[in-house]
């Protein structure tokens, strides 16, 4: 195991640029901090590019980056150059670059069969977007599509929100809510979109299988292009209470997704 | 109206007292911000002990302060006498001192009817505090039962997640589980704990009528006293994924009462 103790090294610095999106996008990976997130991604077989491990950390991450020495490089790191790589108030000693698991639309669709899709049209918290992929995975859907302007799943409160989802979960951007709803309905999905005032109620709706459930942006929801092209879904509700968080209310459809399914 | 300028005058200094939970105990008052909460609390009949509205604060907090005259007292502070009484980072200009609805037993029980209950098994969060009293009043719970140890439902966080729903919705108050299992099979409800290994699926729950949701702490999830007591409901997820946020796990637990009831 490689030593690092300046934060101003190269590979210390080419790390923490990760935490920005462009360098993200220009070098396909992205961070995972914590035992557990790196633990899982080496289960479902990924190879992180490299990992870094704080001097001094707890027993869980010293054997999880011993046992990934045989698989990437592994650089143990000054508590200051590690700390200019975490993104975590208290930092569990361990981090790894994972490669993003980017998707072409046919590939996409071949992955997703006949399963349901979610439809992620300009959410703007990373909590809620993470929140939503992980109840995604929980009831089954078989992959999310997230249209431009979405938080950028791969960034440090998604990742976290998504927990291990992020690893293993079918992604496929689009660049408009036009482009989204033209790839969805050539795979033969129906298309609900989520809206305070629906046309359809979650009861009757029919989201066993081949559906796309849109959930729209926080302050502005669904946007016309996709709501043009698709179904009215509302959770029936009471009083005056206002619209559900985003996340919620897509939780709730999808556990409805489910439950029809009973699969 | 009258005007205070300094932020030590003496109703200032009391009503930002209402930040802290022992004086909101003590005077049976809490603080609501914004001109959505306060005048949702005038439309429901409630009749605020004072209202303080920031110079130069916009049309809409000005047109409520006015029509608030006759019922109560209305200053108009300083900007910097009102900062001192808001929590918000943006203040919408206008705040008032909400009472209480503290209910005892016989009273909540009384207006609960065969209606389900919530209970809250010592959240620590605010933001899931007030977003399961929302979400219980949206799916037509008919009150909550927060046991020592949850959050105060009080507080500016959980009032400002729960939105209008801390201003209608009956809660009761219990010192421990103990005392919750008691008064809730005094009732008659049939206790259900929501927990991530249960013994009855969501989908086979009985969850018309008269029943009690029990949702326990974010670490720790529901205690032994309340568990004992109770049957263990799991919400059928699928893979690797850890247990739902209690906000959400709750949330669909009662949205799946609301959809058998169909009421």
């Amino acid at each position: 195991m490689k030593t690092i103790s300046s934060k101003d090294n190269q590979i210390v610095k080419e790390a923490a640029s990760l935490k920005e999106k462009k360098y993200r996008d220009a070098l396909g990976l992205y961070l995972i901090e914590g035992p557990n997130l790196v633990r899982e991604l080496m289960d479902f077989g990924g190879r992180p590019r490299f990992i870094f491990l704080k001097a001094g950390a707890g027993e869980e991450a010293q054997t999880i980056a011993r046992k990934a020495e045989k698989l990437t490089a592994v650089y143990e790191l000054s508590a200051e150059a590690f700390a200019k790589v975490s993104s975590d108030s208290s930092p569990q000693g361990i981090i790894a670059a994972a490669e993003k698991d980017v998707l072409e639309s046919d590939e996409f669709f071949r992955r997703a069969g006949d399963g349901n899709v979610l439809v992620l049209d300009r959410l703007q918290d990373p909590g809620n977007v993470g929140t939503l992929l992980r109840s995604a995975e929980a009831f089954g859907f078989a992959g999310a599509v997230l249209v431009k302007g979405c938080a950028d799943p791969y960034q440090t409160k998604c990742v976290r929100a998504a927990a291990g989802s992020i690893l293993r979960f079918p992604m496929l951007f689009c660049d408009s809510g036009k482009e989204a709803a033209k790839v969805l309905q050539g795979a033969g999905k129906r298309l609900y979109a989520a809206c305070m005032e629906g046309e359809v109620s979650l009861y009757d709706a029919e989201l066993e299988r081949n559906t796309a459930v849109i959930i729209g942006n926080e302050g502005n929801g669904v946007s016309e292009e996709l709501i043009s092209e698709a179904e009215r879904l509302y959770i029936p509700m009471y009083g005056a209470t206002e619209s559900l968080n985003a996340a919620i209310a897509g939780t709730i459809i999808m556990y409805e997704a489910k439950r029809q399914n009973k699969q």
